[in-house]
């Protein structure tokens, strides 16, 4: 290869990233390095923080600098109602929303055995405990409605009920197969008011 | 914004690289936090040493860790020949064809005026030294087949008429409309072999 040493290990390192193959990881460097410098050290600068910064909430996995989330650490949210979602994604859409004044559970996945993401990836020991203390009255569960989500939703709402925690699924207003993130403020909001009981 | 702070600035880190959109960035610092700190961790470090290591070869324009690249600073490479590309990517294509025992000049990209890309930016003026100088007998135009490529071509085979350098444009088996990196080596040797005279 006729690239410098540390051309390449750059176009390697930035494989790492999820849907970057080697033609755009080479376009990237070449960018980068090209026309953007003063971007790439900005780039380094930002990943090394965040990887020193940004650690999970205790209490919802949600990504956080501190051991409480900001709403985890917000004494006027209701601890009664705990909103059970994918992704991060999923808290922002829907505190953007604005339709929601309970807490959250991040899972971080959805369950895919295929993948290797069981109940430990997605915290369900964590979840459990926190069904287990008793403050939860109510599990709103808003994955995906997917297969993968659906079934995801269907262990959840076993456990809860070990508990005596009502579980609720949302349901009207997102699309079949539409991932949460994508949809508007509006029909999540809808989707939450129109949530029915599972168990 | 409910995310971290840290979180913030590493999203809007990621939207500087090409093609990376908003849910893109937001995906990607996701999976690096979530699932791949040790890869962020290499990223940021290949990063800062690229920037640090990486410049560009003093006669080519390649990317280069030294004054010169290895294919400059190879006393057994014809510098009578010069191949003028567009990328350190047909660099590294043509090399590997294996079919050039020549030496290249880089441009960096091909005019486009509504880009803010003109002479200045493709080094014409180190090119024009280049061609000065003597040692040139004959400039390779492999930019690419495309109109840009065409015009950049020309603009170039000028420049080399000023300074009696014979100008050849490869032609033979290069898709129209296609980039020069993506074409097989075996085309490409054929492309080479098949140039014809411009000027
Ligand atoms: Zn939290
Ligand atoms: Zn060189």
């Amino acid at each position: 290869m006729i690239y410098p040493p540390s051309l390449i290990r750059l176009i390697e390192a930035l494989r790492c990233l999820p849907g970057v193959g080697p033609k755009s990881a080479q376009r990237m460097a070449f960018h980068l390095l090209e026309k953007d410098r003063n971007a790439a050290g900005l780039l380094a600068d930002a990943l090394q923080k965040a990887v020193v910064d940004v650690g999970r909430c205790q209490r919802c996995r949600m990504f956080a600098e501190a051991e409480l989330c900001p709403i985890c650490a917000n004494a006027s949210r209701d601890r009664g109602t705990l909103c059970v979602v994918e992704s991060p994604a999923d808290v922002a859409a829907i505190e953007q929303s604005g339709s929601y004044r309970g807490t959250y559970f991040v899972l971080m996945g959805h369950l895919s055995p295929l993948d290797g993401i069981g109940p430990d990836e997605l915290g369900f020991a964590q979840l459990e405990t926190l069904l287990a203390e008793g403050s939860v009255a109510e599990a709103i569960l808003a994955t995906s409605t997917t297969v993968e989500g659906d079934a995801t939703a269907h262990v959840i709402a076993e456990i809860a009920a070990r508990h005596n925690v009502k579980s609720s699924r949302i349901a009207h207003g997102v699309p079949i197969g539409g991932e949460l993130e994508y949809v508007d403020g509006g029909t999540l909001a809808h989707a939450l008011a129109g949530r029915r009981t599972l168990t």
